[in-house]
């Protein structure tokens, strides 16, 4: 389609009445196993909302639970309207550039998924709807992931306008450039299936620039050391844990956009596993290294070691073997430990640990990809992820910097010791 | 099949052994596809379940959760066996009418799902099977919407009989009138494709009937003004609401009951795009709302404002477009506002909010599809929800009130106020 | 392939990149959706683990619900890699028996899944790779069924070492004599469709071996009665047996393996609906029999009822009608009350009832299927069954008394009076 932007035309065929698709000729097309393999992989990775939910209600105290709870309710509605708005658009610019590569908007008419009698993603293979609403699950996971680093002090308005922010321009922007066509894909060679930096470390930015404005909670730095302030429920964090591994594999599977012949079938199959394995990995490697340490086994680092596989795996869950996929996932589990020690010696308060398990578990996923994917040079990928970096840094920034000189970013210090969840009750919320 | 009621010769057919349905020549037909997504879409449905005894386990007072999760895995026990026994026979009449378009049975044979050696419904585009465990789980679903709003008061014993004769009953006889060739479809034009009316307003109205007949807890209303009693836990409501959510895309896309051309699989995709977009409506609406009114987000109108945008899309989630399915999901949010201001000026106790959710919202979004599905009329859906209401409210009352003048509504108010968890070992349960 | 162990060359292509697998021709090839079919169910089987990790966790003491969760995530972890490295090769031995029909291997190369240029699972109708990772779950599934029984005592080194012998060695080697073509399923005719016997018997034994070698719990009985020690939360014990009830549909139908005729879906549809059937007579048995010793309603009772029809309906979950199905699960809550009964006068103390469900109801629906299927016998059920619980408790046994001799199964008195959770901060884990 030519290029066009959001205008009343365009608004005014969002409320068209969907028309029947083409029929396949007989028999079952490749088009209809990619949009069923593509609507249960969705499912899944909606999943993952409700697995960040409880685990960050699992690990912030008692006091700030409901409010951490309300926190990931607003951002899925907020992220998945924001993302049908403009965030497609921007994502998939579907030849629609105004700086070539760099930014382009197709118009939220695409969105609607169906134009003119027939899907027009026939061609690409499944159902437009389906992969609109795929698409905004994943937006949906990047805002799940700031949410956790920010907990127990930051306004939960301030927290929703950034959410609103980040998934309607900064994070479709950002992945149109490597599976929108853009940039990063075209000159870089960067390859990252299932985003462990396009998701990822996107969102491991965001929560790291937003830990950093939003500043450490009360207590949790004192004479220059890390106190432990508590958690709700660990085995609400178990299986928050749980539930995100499991949506992974929709996350991870899901992103090779495609079922239907038997070498789809074959490599799916082989994402499921290997999925599977680098979490494994990150697990026994931080089991293991807990016990080193403290002789004995640590919940928390084991939960947060599977998170690590997880994250490490995305950008290439396709082609390493079994038992690469699972030292993939054990570096991510040994990153993790060291990320840790220097988020506290920077003193950066991250209630969840997502700025370990998803920057910098993300950032080795997606140089692990060099390796592993014949496609892929480890250049490429370091250097693409360092813009990303770059990009999401300066833009996130400066959208805390204008959220805390205008509304301002946290709650009172008197709310903030008493717990949010009792003390809302006032104006300043 | 010819006309029959369950005899002899019909209890003896249930015990066959499966033949081999007839064989595809070759290639995947059109039947596995459908098969396949409708069992996939029934498992999302049963989750449903989990996330109704979650939700009711979170809003409930820590002294009845016990027994409020024992009423939920109670329920989804005899739901499903009652909708085997008889209630799929009421629902599907298959011709063989007592009283045309209002009231027929075919028998419990027709269960069994395989019949002198093929599936009898490969005509019908899916497994027989798989049609039958679809909808025993959506039958579960209309007692699961009870059981939370006649909590912490309600004898488990009178909650389970009740379940009984409404699943095998009455909700199938109702359900036939729609969805089984019967009046309000054929006469009335009546469309509600995944059942705001036919599983919410119907599960809504009993809802009602039995917060009425049950009366309101202890302590609910003092001097005239509702008094808040209380959660167990508000994190365990959230996931609750989430597994709604998630299980909800299986139910409505599930109700389109095919999955094999591209047309189908171009409207499912959209199904699973609107059902979510609904949802997001029904939450921001609920969260601005309640900012506007006391300055805080709250997490349980926002909670509810999912649930109430789901209702709300229910009857009709594929015609509109995903911006009006946002809409018709914001809708749900000020209907439920609304709803939930008349509910506590008559003074009805509803413990989770299921009559506001279950019975206004789905009110609205069956009205809501006279506007959107081209095929529907306003009036045609506004009359045969009113007649939907009246039949499940006669027919609900009459059993409460046969309940209540035998065994007991209620517990005694000695348990009540101790708690019907600790207190249940004596003889009066 | 032939014969061969794992060897340096093995190794080496194990780290081999996947290539093509050979395209099919035009339309959806029944190996594309039998893939599917299997990775989905694979990701049902996974999500048990969270089940039995929320179970479990709901069932311990408070003080104790730390380390339950961190058993349950590391011997997922550790039962994916074990399972991985050598207990596939050994389940499937592909005719590279050492012992014929007894004891086989067939090298870890298998396990890659990619080999020579397409995948070698093609004839057998359905990714290698998700044969793996479904069947790698499976695996996982025998682990969970033993931490339940001997928490809250045992050390958790001492079980992770445990869960790997299991996984690797013993669990395969038993499963490749019904599932791999071994002496159980060609000399005696053996028919155990998803594992009764090959999972929950064998799970059972090794739960009831470690509880017998650990000893009960300090407190457990007193005067020859058996004292009920508390749970931490039974909402979560409830989410965590519904989340069992969901997987196990993929656990009975994914057994089939295989989802692209006509005959497959009606198949495959009916072990839905049986399967939940028999779930459903599980709970109204349990519900009904508490409700006639106490005049009130057990949940717990309930809870473990659903599982061990579950368990009753795993060894044939096609042959039987709906109705036999629901039976065979009624039979299962039977089964469960006297072996509860049994459990207490032998002074077993299993703190979830995991030997009464997994072991005795499974040997219930081992016998079952004697009846219901009829390609099976009564005599090579029994026989069959006894042979894996021999084998079973034999090298169970001897690992646990090794485990017992060097490093101890069980933690101190001292930090099991205390709570293992808060003490565990000392050298003795």
């Amino acid at each position: 389609m030519s290029r066009k932007i959001l205008g009343f035309a365009a608004l005014f065929a969002l409320f068209a009445v969907p028309a029947q698709a083409q029929q396949a000729s007989s028999g079952v097309s490749p088009f209809v196993m990619n949009s069923l393999f593509i609507v249960f992989c969705g499912v899944l990775v909606m999943w993952m909302t409700a697995g960040f939910a409880m685990l960050e209600a699992g690990y912030v105290r008692e006091k700030n639970v409901v409010t951490q709870c309300a926190k990931n309710i607003g951002l899925f509605a907020i992220a998945s309207t924001a993302f049908i708005l403009s965030g497609y658009g921007f994502m998939f610019p579907n030849g629609s550039w105004i700086l070539p590569g760099v930014l382009g908007f197709d118009g939220a008419i695409e969105i609607t998924g169906v134009v003119d009698g027939r899907d027009q993603f026939v061609g690409r293979g499944h159902a437009s709807a389906g992969d609109v609403f795929f698409q905004s699950m994943f937006c949906v996971a990047v805002a799940s992931i700031v949410s956790g680093a920010v907990a127990e002090r930051m306004r939960l308005m301030a927290f929703f306008i950034f959410t609103a922010i980040l998934t309607a321009v900064i994070y479709p922007i950002q992945a149109s450039w490597a599976w929108g066509g853009g940039f990063l894909a075209t000159d870089l060679g960067f390859r990252d299936l299932a985003g462990s930096s396009v998701v990822h470390v996107t969102g491991g930015v965001a929560a790291l620039t937003g830990a950093l404005f939003v500043g450490s909670r009360g207590g949790r730095f004192v004479d220059g050391r890390k106190v432990a302030l508590g958690n709700y429920s660990l085995p609400l964090a178990t299986i928050g844990t749980l539930i995100l591994w499991m949506g992974w594999y929709g996350f991870n599977a899901g992103s090779y956009l495609s079922f239907s012949t038997d070498a789809d079938a074959a490599n799916v199959a082989r994402i499921f596993l290997n999925t599977n394995l680098a979490a494994a990995g990150g697990v026994i490697v931080a089991a293991f290294m807990s016990y080193l340490r403290e002789f004995r086994f640590d919940l928390t680092f084991m939960l947060n070691g599977a998170l690590g596989g997880l994250v490490s795996i995305t950008a290439e869950p396709l082609f390493p073997s079994p038992f690469w996929a699972f030292a993939v996932g054990m570096g991510g589990g040994l990153i993790l430990y060291w990320a840790i020690q220097l988020l506290d010696y920077f003193k950066v308060d991250d209630v969840v640990g997502a700025i370990p398990v998803h920057l910098f578990c993300g950032i080795w996923g997606t140089i692990a990809a060099g390796f592993t994917n014949p496609d892929a040079s480890v250049l490429g990928q370091l250097s693409s992820v360092l813009i990303i970096i770059a990009y999401v840094g300066v833009t996130t920034s400066l959208v805390w910097i204008a959220l805390k000189e205008t509304i301002g970013l946290r709650v009172t210090a008197a709310k903030e010791a008493y717990g949010i969840d009792k003390s809302d009750f006032v104006l300043d919320n």
